[in-house]
């Protein structure tokens, strides 16, 4: 485990049986509290795409949302957000998953990708990849291109590396197994 | 009205009658997608606080993070969310605020803030104030101090500056009056 994997599992705080019984919540507010690993986490981020053109960080709400936000900027590119269904204004395009129980829905805005655009999918941590993959539907609908999906947590014994399609290049700083 | 702020009004899309009749949504979403103005907001609103002492960016979700996360990595300091009400784990506290029909319920981590710290709160935009003074509120009850808030949009027409309470330094890009 690399310095940086180990510092931030030393914060994140995991809490057995919640939301419900047999399920470990990570929280990881603790990690981006802490400034000098939130910057590093940021600054490691970016260093996987060292020389690359990125055009957009799309990221997931809402807790993607502060790491996106901060690695978009550290970037130098621009920043788009996939939320939930309802809550974008003006016309957007959706995309359902498979939950638990039940399903889930994911909206982007039209008008928000060019096609052709480089793009980085950032969300906090990275479980089923059932999200993910509808984020990846989403982008490629607009004919935008995902050339990386970058998380700071994989739930390894999930298996999402085998389940995402349309993205082979995914970043993980710390992996449960 | 400056550079930057007639930057940030082109890029506003406004929806007339949305969510309903009477309002105009202000959609800045194409503020964040753009690389060089996203770049250029976070690093005015960081120039506001050079040589000052910030503890903690503090910001109001959803669209708070994305601002709130880009200005606590270019500050180096850390991140904490203040989220709608049942969303954060572990031990929370709440405040109540109005609004224009019945009332939303804000949280924080009770062990989210050390006494002492000095905090930047950041949202996306600033409107009445309500959500805003719940949550000065939520961080002063953990014995925090609110040093400054900083938006990137404030609607002049509904008076914030006057309803806010506990905090006197308010940073805003762009004004509609």
């Amino acid at each position: 485990m690399s310095d940086l994997s180990e510092r931030i599992a030393e914060r994140v705080i995991s809490i057995p049986d919640y939301p419900r019984k047999g399920v470990i919540f990570r929280d990881i507010m603790p990690i981006a509290a802490d400034a000098e690993l939130f910057h590093d986490i940021i600054a490691e981020l970016a260093a996987r795409h060292t020389g690359e053109r990125i055009d957009r960080v799309v990221a997931i709400e809402s807790r993607g949302f502060v790491f996106g936000g901060a690695l978009a900027n550290e970037l130098k590119c621009g920043f788009t957000p996939i939320r939930k269904a309802g809550k974008l204004p003006r016309e957007t395009i959706r995309e359902t998953y498979q939950l638990e129980y039940g399903e889930g829905t994911i909206e982007l805005q039209k008008d928000a990708l060019a096609p052709g655009a480089r793009v980085i999918l950032v969300d906090d941590l990275l479980a089923t990849g059932g999200t993910v993959n509808a984020a990846i539907r989403l982008i490629q609908r607009l004919g935008a291109e995902v050339t990386a999906a970058d998380f700071v947590i994989e739930l390894g014994f999930l298996s999402p590396r085998s389940n995402i399609r349309g993205c082979s290049r995914i970043h993980t700083l710390l992996t449960y197994d």
